[in-house]
């Protein structure tokens, strides 16, 4: 992971406001760092298990398990088998092809991602395994981060990974949304949709997430594995029938969802489950806890400092337009707050690709901003990805300044024009304006910031 | 102008939260409203005519002229008269055909907007008239509003309006920038850029100017008749040059520009030019005093209110999107206000026209928060063209809650659709959230709010 010291000291020490946007971003990424997230929400006290708001006695819990799926859960795991060792009885957690660290007792297998492959199916099966095996006096704890539903594929009884990705596929080409998506693949698995909790009762399950969707919905987040799914066998058929897929989805899929309909196979754990007493769902990093580490770096660094919203999203040169155009106000007017000030924003832009070029949408973000704030004195806008890869490239966002544009001008470089062709990439690369940190190894999607220095 | 009573008993009275935004919208309109905007920053008392922080002994004025162009004139002018009364000698004010006022003193003359015509030129050649007669113990005061570039065509000598008009339309078709565009232009006439001021010399000038450009660049508002300008003959023929019209306008404007380049004719006024120690320029009503009485009557109805900018740009709908993320935020994290609260900014956005549907900026605004507001409660966005007029339609904007997706639904109608269209008129139209003002006679760009009212 990058550290403050690192993005100071390597190479090109950076001054003023870039000095300050790198430590409020470095800030960001440590409170969502994988490890440091586990460590800040469970701790043992002799034989006390403090995992958020609740307590777990040790003495009356017979053997803890652990599970999980996700990029980032190796670093988790790590932090587990630090604070649990040789307490953990046994554990398999699925991670990205790559994404892995030297465990002791923790079984990592590695999957693919983002299409599933048969790996993870074996290791979903490993999960499966374990979960059998737990009583009403064990523990499972269950590590989750983003990519853990790609990751964790458990096709329904008689249905195979191929069945699955089909139907994904169908329903994807004929314009059906996530939510819809997601109703139907909850109905195609053995975890997903609150069935891993109860594939794991009546063991106590403690679902330990690093958030990866805007507002952190549990349902969603991973496919909810432990979290109550409201919809139906029902709603299943309904949407594939809607997009008159009925013919055209593998038979064996149809047969399944109907039989579900039916009665015939027990349908997803629904809220009023009670099986739902003995879980705990708990967010250990989101985008919001990075965006308020950012916020107290920024007021520690001595600015003042403001959340926008943690739920930003929108086309992301516009949405960087609206974040210079609140830099010109505190420039111009000492609206929403007199200088030295700092605004930030979490959330997930979108790029609509219309050009050949390369870049990210943090980088459209960026040089959105740039336009509006061509010009102005002592005010940075900056756009990031936590994950440090925005979009196909090796950046993770890029920094601006009233000076970009001009000095981009001098280079022979047409804002518009690497807008236009979504080639943002080369146009920061040439200005030395890109955020580079390299794999960040955790993903609470993005932060974007504006500062503006003292008067001076 | 609408009124908060018309508002709130015309036919449906508004409850809750877009009561309030009603008359958050009212108080908007009222502080720019053209006339209220003169009786603001001008007053006599006694012998003494106050205008911003100036006062002018009227013994010590020999003669009084108004002169002026732009779409709220008429109402300026009348306002003037109400003050002033038999103390203006005389006075001419060109207006958009059809926005006049019953006047006593000075007189009305209609033109054409936004293209030029004849009419313009003669009510510019009888402003030149005034100012010719007037001397050093004389006050001019010069009223100023949006469309006033187009209503007061001067051409320079030896030009006419179609060399102008040839000459405009060549450099927008060639890609020019506003900016270039305002350098030549300036050069062509003999009022813009500082010239209205020169020939009103050795007169005192007052101009009061009602802003209807984002930042109220002076020298940009109706092309800066009395405020210095830094550009020079040498720059406007640079420009034709650049995008290769040397052949391809009108003779006589080469010619023209080439003279002034040579010294033959004199330059528009310097910024160190003496003759404006004699001028006052003054804004009387912009978009900022417009959302600073919104938010001064969002305070009054006791929400916590926050100015996020004034110089709010980007396309319509992801700007709505943004908006919508901040609700959000409020509603859910209490950031970055507590509830109740409002959020307020202005600007003004712009749509890119991909569909054959009807509505405005400010419709498209409304209809990109709403997708983002969807199913919160006690959450309101609306946006708002101050002149009563969103695009091509008779609305001025519309008002979004988190109920409006589905009633929306419900009534069969496609919010993504719809914006995919750009026809969020008929949307809106059905629902009933339209925001119906008639025209307002001012205009200061667009208005938006979020509202988030108490907990409930």
């Amino acid at each position: 992971m990058i550290t403050v010291d690192e993005a100071l000291f390597a190479g090109k020490p950076e001054e003023g406001l870039r000095r300050d946007a790198w430590r409020i971003l470095a800030s960001a990424l440590e409170a969502v760092d994988p490890e440091r997230a586990i460590y800040r929400y469970l701790r043992r006290e002799g034989d006390s298990l403090v995992i958020g708001e609740k307590t777990y006695n040790l003495r009356k819990i017979r053997r803890i398990c652990i599970v999980g799926a996700g990029k980032a859960t190796a670093r988790m795991a790590k932090a587990m088998e630090t604070i649990l060792g040789d307490r953990i009885e046994e554990g398999v957690v699925v991670v990205k092809r790559g994404y892995t660290e030297v465990l002791e007792r923790i079984q990592l297998v590695e999957a693919g991602h983002p299409l599933p492959d048969e790996s993870g199916v074996k290791g979903a099966e490993a999960v499966l395994g374990i979960l059998q095996k737990t009583g009403e006096e064990d523990l499972v704890i269950c590590l989750i981060s983003g990519g853990g539903s790609a990751l964790l594929p458990a096709p329904a009884e008689g249905l195979t990974l191929e069945d699955k990705v089909r139907v994904t596929d169908l329903l994807l080409r004929a314009g059906a949304t996530i939510q819809e998506l997601n109703t139907v693949r909850k109905h195609l698995s053995r975890l997903k949709g609150g069935q891993l909790a109860r594939a794991a009762a009546p063991a106590q399950v403690v679902s330990l997430i690093l958030s990866d969707v805007i507002g952190n919905p549990l349902d969603v987040i991973a496919s909810g594995p432990t979290v109550p799914d409201p919809t139906t066998y029902e709603d299943a058929l309904r949407i594939v029938e809607r997009y008159g897929l009925e013919d055209k989805v593998p038979p064996g899929v149809l047969q399944h969802l109907k039989k579900g309909q039916a009665g015939e196979i027990p349908e997803t754990p629904k809220p009023k489950d009670p099986l739902f007493q003995r879980v705990q769902n708990l967010i250990v990093g989101s985008n919001e806890l990075a965006t308020l580490a950012a916020s107290e770096e920024a007021s520690r660094l001595g600015y003042r400092t403001l959340i926008l919203s943690t739920f930003v999203e929108g086309e992301a040169r516009e949405v960087g337009k609206v974040l210079g155009s609140i830099g010109k106000e505190i420039l111009l007017a000492g609206r929403p707050l007199e200088r030295p000030a700092c605004i930030l924003a979490g959330g997930e832009t979108t790029v609509t690709v219309r050009g050949q070029g390369r870049g990210g949408r943090n980088q459209e973000v960026a040089l959105g901003a740039a336009l509006i704030i061509a010009g102005l004195p002592s005010l940075l806008v900056a756009s990031f990805a936590t994950d440090g890869t925005d979009g196909p490239t090796d950046a993770a966002g890029a920094f601006v300044e009233g000076t970009t544009i001009e000095r981009a001008l001098a280079l022979g470089l047409d804002p518009h024009r690497h807008l236009a062709n979504n080639d943002a990439y080369p146009f920061f690369a040439a200005l030395s304006d890109l955020i580079l940190t390299g794999p960040t190894n955790t993903n609470v999607n993005d932060l974007m910031l504006v500062l503006a220095g003292p008067r001076s």
